[in-house]
């Protein structure tokens, strides 16, 4: 028998969802010592699948990517806890204390998964929203800044961008954006997909673009403008991508960057943060960025404050 | 031999774009003796057809619609005049004074067609734009109104919604926001058209979405929210169609109503007006609202002013 130590694998943390999964072995200490990802997400597992039959579609892929992995206390955030989950875990409302200790468990094979509830606002006299696993993110980013002395608003870019105010630990609102869905759509779709070519990267492009989608005619009017940017010669058609994606995050930049003066944390993919960042820039805000593997930190903090270590700690020490 | 009275066939005017065609019989005072409609636009006509036969894929399908027809001038505007039309009939740059007695002369088998030039605005400092089709029924708009007294704000809705400033005839700017097209790729595919079922016309959520489309989080995250309203159990999802409606349009509506005390015309789809004038007088704005087929007196005026009716009437007059 031997105490559990920084190198010995402590919990599997999984960030799961709608399109794809992301595992982590972690230590006890939350250091990471194996990541893997893999293609089965909420659309992939559920797709045709009867919802009574769901938990039977998601225990497979569960051990798919990560059953040669020691058994240990596991827990995942993500869609896997939505309706058409694993388990619905359910929604903590907004204003809500980033901590998390009521997870939902899912007993299978091999013991017990822990699945992170989402956040929602209540559709109510103002506008309602919801996230799931961006919450978990959000734990690791308050971990990653310590004390951030004052309120923050951290921005998780994406196929639906989150902007999301935390003030002493408590998220007090947040706003969704589809941004990403929208330039999905746009490109592959319709009157701009027909004007564009396959996307070779352009600065210049995502610049004018940023400017464009500043000036405020609105996001319809601005999007359609790369139309005769290209007939008039003056965009590539292989630059209007970077071009359509500078119009889309300097309109959702605008709209929802409400306290310019508060600190501003940015955390995703690299060259989305890059392009927000830049966006940012234009509107004269500095932000930090960090890398989207803080699920992985945020995971370990949730499973260290509701005791899931612990729990090993005392069968290690109490076998 | 005998003199074109009002109730003979004087003129074949086609108003012919992307998606389909319609085709009148006027009288020489432009009066409707006869309308069709048929679905052989741009789109049908040049799938799969090089560029270089592309004239010979126009001329059947202007017989199809109105070769039993007299052998009558022929006028017709839209996207026949466009790159991929049956002639490409240029652009005219704004300001520009609508009159258009510049028509761009097909020949074909039984005769001429004439067709009118579009309008566009040179991408420079300022963003450019185009349009086809819509400079016709913007003739006819002012045919209408007669003098309007003053500069006129002509909305025409649709696809690709445009926003034309017209002062003492001329047209000094406008602005193209593709909101139909957003509207028709939102509720087919993606997160949106996942929450939604069968529209079922529902006028309280058509003006819930246009409350929201004016709060100002942008449209991204206006059209989004229709979703957390679902799950909220707040929307039903068969209303959240006209839900999308209202948060599109009102954001239309707030970015491109530049001069709310200049007259305000609606030109278009009955329904559609219906929707932009409940959108406008939302902001306080009263609309005078004219049907689509204005195009028809639009073409009229057009052929009239570059004498095509007077060649027939010399032709009759003098055989």
């Amino acid at each position: 028998m031997s105490l559990v130590t920084d190198t010995e694998p402590g919990l599997i943390a999984l960030d799961w969802g709608t399109s794809g999964q992301r595992a982590w072995l972690l230590d006890a200490e939350g250091e990471i010592l194996d990541a893997r990802r893999a293609s089965r997400g909420l659309l992939a597992i559920t797709e045709g699948v009867d919802p009574g039959d769901r938990a039977a579609a998601y225990e497979p892929a569960f051990r798919e990517i990560c059953g040669d992995w020691p058994v240990l206390p596991a827990i995942a955030s993500g869609m896997v806890g939505s309706a058409q989950g694993w388990v619905d875990a359910g929604y903590r409302t907004v204003p809500a204390r980033l901590d998390f200790t009521s997870l939902v468990p899912v007993p299978h094979r091999d013991g017990v998964l822990h699945v992170v509830p989402g956040l929602r606002i209540p559709s109510g006299d103002g506008p309602g929203d919801v996230m799931r696993g961006e919450e978990t993110q959000l734990i690791g980013v308050l971990e990653a800044l310590g004390d951030p002395g004052g309120p923050v608003t951290v921005v998780l870019p994406g196929t639906h961008s989150k902007w999301v105010r935390v003030e002493s630990g408590i998220v007090t609102d947040f706003a969704t954006a589809m941004t990403g869905e929208l330039y999905g759509l746009l490109i592959t779709q319709g009157t701009l997909a027909r004007t564009a070519a396959d996307a070779v990267p352009d600065d210049a492009a995502f610049s004018r673009g940023l400017a464009a989608g500043r000036r405020s005619r609105g996001l319809a009017t601005e999007a359609f403008g790369a139309r005769p940017l290209v007939l008039d010669g003056v965009l590539e058609p292989a630059s209007l991508p970077d071009y359509l994606s500078g119009v889309l995050i300097a309109d959702e930049v605008s709209h929802l960057l409400c306290d310019p003066d508060s600190r501003l944390v940015l955390c995703g993919d690299g060259e989305l943060c890059r392009r927000y960042a830049l966006a940012l820039a234009d509107r004269g805000v500095a932000a930090t960025v960090l890398s989207e593997d803080i699920a992985a930190r945020g995971l370990w903090r949730i499973a260290t404050a509701a005791g899931l270590l612990e729990d090993r700690l005392e069968r290690t020490l109490k076998p």
